[in-house]
């Protein structure tokens, strides 16, 4: 079996895109469901997502476990595992997590590019590490099985959930800093430490990610992905598209500023281009893994590490990482 | 296997009770955890007994489907059961019934005493049957696998609930008014209703609900509970005991009187007598179900019957209503 599988989206989904999701084969997708949502808010979008699968139940069904992916693959379906790029969703209540991952939660963030209860952001000048909240809230996502996800956090922040975590962490969205140095990109002391503890880096396609950004050609793409696997190894790198497909320019707004200032705040963008890029020519929507697959084979890598980075990884990963601590 | 399985109880939890479960044998519990309490408030109720689950994992833990009464009895513990006592919890969205199922929640009331969103309670003068998010709140109810309750409910909105749903709904936690005309017990013509719908009636021993109150022998209420059994026959009656052990009044005046009124309604009991009335003497904690199965049997009734009272029907009930519609 090799899945394939992707460590990160957030289009504005409608059943174009989950028939894009079939064509493409796709068999797992890690969805974005909340950003600056409180728990209250987080849960109506839950229950959107609960409208979209008693709607399309051909197409698509809510994932718990890796086993999901398997009877995903079994029934022809993509299986959506949810997860928060900020931990607002659970407010200053750290019983939240379970809760939370009972309803399917698998990923949270501890940050968004800002400051929160738990530490700090790519986007701060301070980054004083974990906090009190966020040493605890870490351990409590350890015992439930809520992957920590560092992929908009500081460096010293992610160091110290590498290092406090029991259970190893995920960088869902993310390149290597060396290849482009975007605040988003993760040095390769980063990347190293990620790699020693079992974690796994998703590579984006999202094109403030990417040297020469909406330009970055698929081979240039394909030669990073492989010097990743050179400082990580061929087991800890799969793909976290970062697709935003079909989003209008106000959802980006709403990922950076949310309600924590009254002014415009352009992330990765700028006053004269503060929309979502557009993307690469070979990388528009879930039909087109195909050709990441492909370059990569271009590129020399083996049939097995083709298959890893594309869901192999992600799926050993996810077999690990959902279940309580010291059941798997 | 011949399970123990108490249709309801809301007791004022401690190891002391969970350790009472135990030496009682009791598998599996329907406790209350939310009365008049928001969604928000609802969760907070559910972190409570994740604390209490992570704390006696030996004692208790959380049941979903039937076969965790099997697991329970296979690891001698006691598999607790979430359920409302009145819709508050779902607040006025219907998308919080299948996120709330997913927490655990097996039983929601459709009332608790007054009119509600969706259907009129016992207390009222007047009882309109379901309203128009009732019926789609039912239906909702059958789509996902969570038990209607009508314990609190009025005769109209019973026998409509029991019409609409196409499910088997309970009675967890009365007894015939036939016997004891209390308000809050129902009439033959509600229990027939029921049984020939496939419900359930979890037999009383809250003392507002015996003839004779507190003092109410055991010879007594077995009398009654055959018959109960002559009107809906041996499969459709259990036990609900409605303990409220250990609760300070406080808890029977939050019951009660909730936030819908700024005067003390004594509901069930009087400004003489306010509070939670003494147990039987023959009932006072999980300890004692070996009376009542005993009293049964001294009753005439078979062993087959006694199961079924005790906890076998309540097994085949879960075992029918917990999944999804059409997956049983």
């Amino acid at each position: 079996m090799n899945p394939l599988i992707d460590g990160l989206q957030y289009a504005n989904w409608s059943e174009k895109i989950f028939r894009q999701m079939r064509a493409g084969g796709v068999d797992a997708v890690h969805v974005t469901i909340t950003y600056h949502e409180s728990f209250r808010e987080t849960v109506l979008n839950i229950e959107r997502w609960n409208r979209w699968f008693e709607r399309y139940p051909d197409l698509i069904f809510q994932g718990f476990t890796a086993a999901d992916i398997e009877i995903a693959r079994q029934t022809g379906r993509s299986a959506i595992f949810f997860g928060s790029q900020n931990p607002s969703c659970i407010e200053d209540d750290i019983g939240l997590v379970e809760v939370l991952h009972r309803l399917g939660m698998r990923f949270m963030q501890l940050t968004y590019n800002n400051q929160s209860l738990l530490a700090t952001g790519c986007y701060e000048a301070e980054d004083g590490g974990l906090s009190r909240m966020g040493r605890e809230v870490v351990r409590e996502m350890n015992r439930v099985g809520m992957v920590v996800d560092m992929s908009h956090s500081g460096e010293r922040s992610t160091l110290e959930a590498i290092e406090h975590s029991t259970r190893p962490i995920a960088i869902t969205h993310a390149n290597p800093a060396r290849w482009h140095p975007a605040r988003r990109n993760k040095t390769d002391t980063v990347l190293k430490a990620l790699a020693e503890s079992g974690g796994m880096l998703g590579l984006s396609l999202y094109p403030h990610h990417l040297k020469g950004g909406s330009q970055c050609s698929l081979a240039e793409f394909c030669d990073m992905a492989a010097r990743a696997v050179d400082v990580m190894g061929a087991g800890n790198v799969g793909i976290g598209s970062d697709l935003c497909q079909d989003q209008p320019d106000s959802i980006v707004e709403w990922m950076r500023v949310g309600r924590w200032t009254k002014v415009i705040d352009y992330g990765e963008g700028s006053a004269d281009a503060p929309g979502f890029p557009p993307m690469p020519d070979w990388f528009g929507d879930n039909r087109d893994f195909g050709n990441i697959a492909e370059g990569l084979k271009n590129r020399g890598m083996s049939e097995a590490e083709v298959a890893g980075i594309m869901g192999g990884n992600w799926m050993r990963f996810y077999a690990d990482s959902f279940g309580p601590e010291g059941a798997v």
